[in-house]
């Protein structure tokens, strides 16, 4: 039997060889622990030239979830929620953990996975114009994620437009950077890991989806990380002891562009399977611009789909369509998006 | 300028060769994400293997501290704390992550680090008879590390004691083995890991310290593994999406007995360690079995002992001493450990 | 000046004379602490006999927020939320209390309030149907308010809808009764105060807005009180020293069906002002049976209520209209509700 | 059968009779909710002028835990503790509620109740001392209560110590004063009420144990209430609909110094015991300045005593002998007190 076509997701695959070939290079080195260490300099020091941000403090954590539990978390008073779209990650698919730190998720509708300014301007106002708002959660923070859940990316103008309403009430802008890479490197995005260092109050790179076994890096761009951050790290679980084991990888991948090179090759796949898809006939759920691609197909489709390839079911569009969603990675390869494409 | 020679902890260096060849060997193989793969499986698999308990509920966290918050937390009722030594690593060195998940560490006096059975029951009945007992913490879980904060090990007898206890008063009993390689190695015990595996009703098998980039593996061996554990572990933020990465790590791990020789090396330094430094006149703080050695210096020694090498300094002894703390690990060599003794 | 008639909320006059009368009658008694006085236990009989359940189990809490977060939080596992209309209470004026317990409110549409059966399934099936929910939060619970926050009020046939979802998934149905009183007293209501009980796996009756200076007698109605229940009403700071002092009220209010009449009295006069602003031509917001009666006025009428009456601005109806809402209580006097509808 | 005589503690009688009266005088006046009416703004102004502090903050809570808990949890950062005598309330018998709220107790030794100074400091620059303070609890506050759990007071100069400890480290005081009215009516007490509210950061005028139904008041001194403090006060549960039910008690309470009168009787009463027990040849087993009288009795006093009276076992002194605890009220009756010295 053959293997089938894998674009369930771009965390499937191991570490980039550059990191690899560090974690074999330094095995044996000796690196004082929890984050103390010089490759964690260096990532910080790297990631702070990339941002164009010089007083950027950064933080490296193990996983995504831990780093939004523990960015709102430690950001937000206890008595403030903070605002996402309804499809936003922290609000559908996490589990719970951001209420599990105390906090409510306050929502807004969802355009293709992005949130408007002025719906935002919206919430705000009628939480403060209610005369009983002190029985009401405090709006205390805006989350977005870019790309978002459906691949969807801001505009330079649109991010603007948000961190103005952002500014205009004193809340924080936190950009979920968890897939950052591939929004970078999107053909047509003109938003800048400067523009976004210089627009968010906090964000982080995500390592995990692209090619480091683990590890996010946060940042915090206007000297505003959380007092005795370390010691909050470690209340909630999320400092490791090997702290360089992500300081490594996050050295490695801000090294001579590893990190835009890893996720050009999966928004060039991704483009490939689009353009085959539309080519072929389909209809797209959405118009997304980087590594994951929703296609709507009815029942026999999606039957013969599955027959070659593995990707995930998104969401039922109709009584006969579906859409699925193909997610392409750093590690992606031409020859397995071509021969998607001829059997569809 | 000569390179200090480092015994300041056993996680300074990288991971195991062979763990670094299976990163290496699977780098482009597509697994399932958060620990659904075929490495966390097979490791499951080993895991329940050595430690003679077919039944066994096998996961893989991160790191310690996560693993302490989440194993206490999701088996604890809301209105019961968790007992241990006053030395204990949740009670002093976790900074409040068990606090922070809603519940309180009870102490007992610690005995070199371990607990004392009949203090165990002075505790418990003293709750139970307390007629205002609704008004406290209920005892609801016993914590204990082997080897411990300070390297000691308890015996057969001692940890069938306390799991007596546990059994009378129908408490769960939960050992911490960040260590645990390094307790199983050491000479003169006569604890094995189904002896653990039996006698405890959840325990886990620390990798960070021993060889592994990361990752813990907890083990529940009475079918008591949490209602909706992956939903728990994913609210605390510790679900990592590629959770094969330390699946992999205890596969290797656990074949041909790896953990047990990486350990054994840690063990035969040690005792060459400290052999060395009784042998130079110096006295131990405590006579510890394991990787952890503890020795009493002045003042001077002190100073001259920290021109050539790199350990932690534990707690003052009296006015003109202190004692230090010297640890070995899978990694260290044998002529590190000569060099030292040469020149003490 | 004259005094404003006032019709603000139901808790803004003092307590039923009766049981003014019951702490002048019992003030040197001396009662044993923490609810496990004489009143306590009457009052619970007394609530047993009229709920028509010999084996609920009863407590007294001190005030509404406080029993909500107690009730859901102690209930659910430590990865459910609770189900509730986007208007419940719970989801919307209580602070972020339920969050702040660790659990998410999630949330149905609301029909006047009321939240509809098959939507319930719908939030259910989606859940389970939903490959990766174990990344999602469980539903764990259903939360109706009766009144509901509108003033509406179930059927019995509507509660029975809801409570059969309930028990087809196993999920607890929790009965917000804060003003418990005046649903039961209102003219066409076909539910009664033992088919809630019968019904509902737990619900709370009321007291601080029928008459009490405060109190809420939560019951669960199927032997299912959360275990050491005692223990996390005072974990949650909920336990009074002076527990008697709410199973005093309670026992007074269950005497002689003085909870019954004093909600009546509301109602009459809720029915007498409703009359009133409808036959003055005014439109009513929503058609409530009971003690809160919703009214649309324009700027102008707005202007001159408030120049004689006391009452909240509910919502914006439309540019030109607010909706507004008056609400009467077990002191409210004839005399004033004929004032005001004299002169509007 | 005669009644026994009642010692067991000083929250078994209901309320003062001024109290009483101003329930039965005000019960159809129409206040606002939540604790913005008249008697909090009168009550709040007369605690201000008796404590001597103008600009002091001042709020109502319905009981001593929550109070604690709500104090405590909202001027701390999440990654501090709280600092009290092994024997403190929050650390023995709050039932985890300082832990629930997600903060850890940290102890240092009881002296008859007390902490001191120096061990204070002890604990404090042995945090700051060690290298890994960041994994450890940060100390965040200290606790002391006014009188103690064992009935013994601080003198001014004592609190002055321990004040500017908590100054030097710039930590807050917080004083529990669920007792207070009887620490400053003991007889050789020279710490006043605006002593305390100028060392103190924070404390709490007990309502409940001394006249009130329920309440207690709260007093930030230094312009430190918690931002958006009504919020969080609704977030734990503890914001009363009613709130003008605690305000009016402590608007009569502070009216023509009752409070400090019906504190007076309990003192004299607790005095008159004493001397009763001392002069029958009995040993006190603290020497308590306040409302709470220890006496060490063996089996034989204890079983006759036990004929006539009621009083709480408090914790066994040798094999022979255990400590008992009486204690007086403001509603203490002299003949009972009497009685019960002619009897032993």
């Amino acid at each position: 039997m053959q293997e089938k076509l894998y674009f369930k997701n771009d965390y499937s695959e191991g570490a980039a060889t550059e990191i690899l070939e560090a974690f074999v290079r330094t095995q044996l080195e000796q690196n004082t622990g929890y984050g103390t260490d010089r490759y964690c300099r260096s990532a910080e020091e790297k990631i702070r030239k990339i941002c164009g941000c010089e007083d950027a403090q950064v933080k490296f954590i193990c996983g995504g979830t831990q780093t939004n539990q523990l960015v709102i978390s430690t950001m937000l008073q206890p008595y403030e929620g903070v605002i996402g779209a309804t499809t936003a990650h922290i609000a559908a698919h996490e589990a719970g953990a951001i209420e599990y730190s105390g906090h409510k998720v306050l929502t807004v509708p969802s355009h293709d996975g992005k949130i408007d300014p002025s719906e935002l301007v919206d919430l705000i106002e009628t939480f403060w114009n209610d005369e009983s708002h002190e029985h009401m959660v405090y709006p205390g923070m805006v989350y977005v994620s870019h790309p978002t859940e459906l691949g969807t990316l801001y505009t330079k103008d649109e991010l603007t437009a948000i961190a103005n309403v952002c500014k205009n009430y004193n809340l924080p802008l936190y950009l979920d950077g968890a897939r950052l890479g591939y929004g970078l490197m999107s053909e047509g995005t003109d938003l800048t890991l400067s523009d976004i260092a210089r627009l968010c109050d906090v964000f982080y790179i995500g390592g995990t989806k692209v090619g480091a076994l683990c590890g996010e890096a946060v940042v915090f761009t206007k000297g505003n990380m959380p007092k005795c951050f370390v010691a909050q790290i470690k209340q909630h679980g999320a400092l490791m002891a090997k702290g360089w084991v992500t300081g490594l990888q996050f050295d490695v991948l801000f090294t001579d562009e590893l990190y835009l090179k890893l996720s050009k090759n999966a928004i060039e796949m991704a483009k490939l399977l689009k353009e085959g898809f539309v080519s072929k006939g389909y209809t797209l759920h959405v118009d997304s611009p980087t590594n994951q691609q929703f296609v709507v197909v009815n029942e026999e489709q999606l039957r013969k789909l599955r027959e070659i390839a593995v990707f995930e079911v998104w969401e039922r569009v109709d009584k006969e369509h579906v859409a699925i969603r193909f997610v392409t990675s750093w590690a992606t390869k031409r020859e397995t998006v071509e021969k998607l494409i001829e059997v569809i």
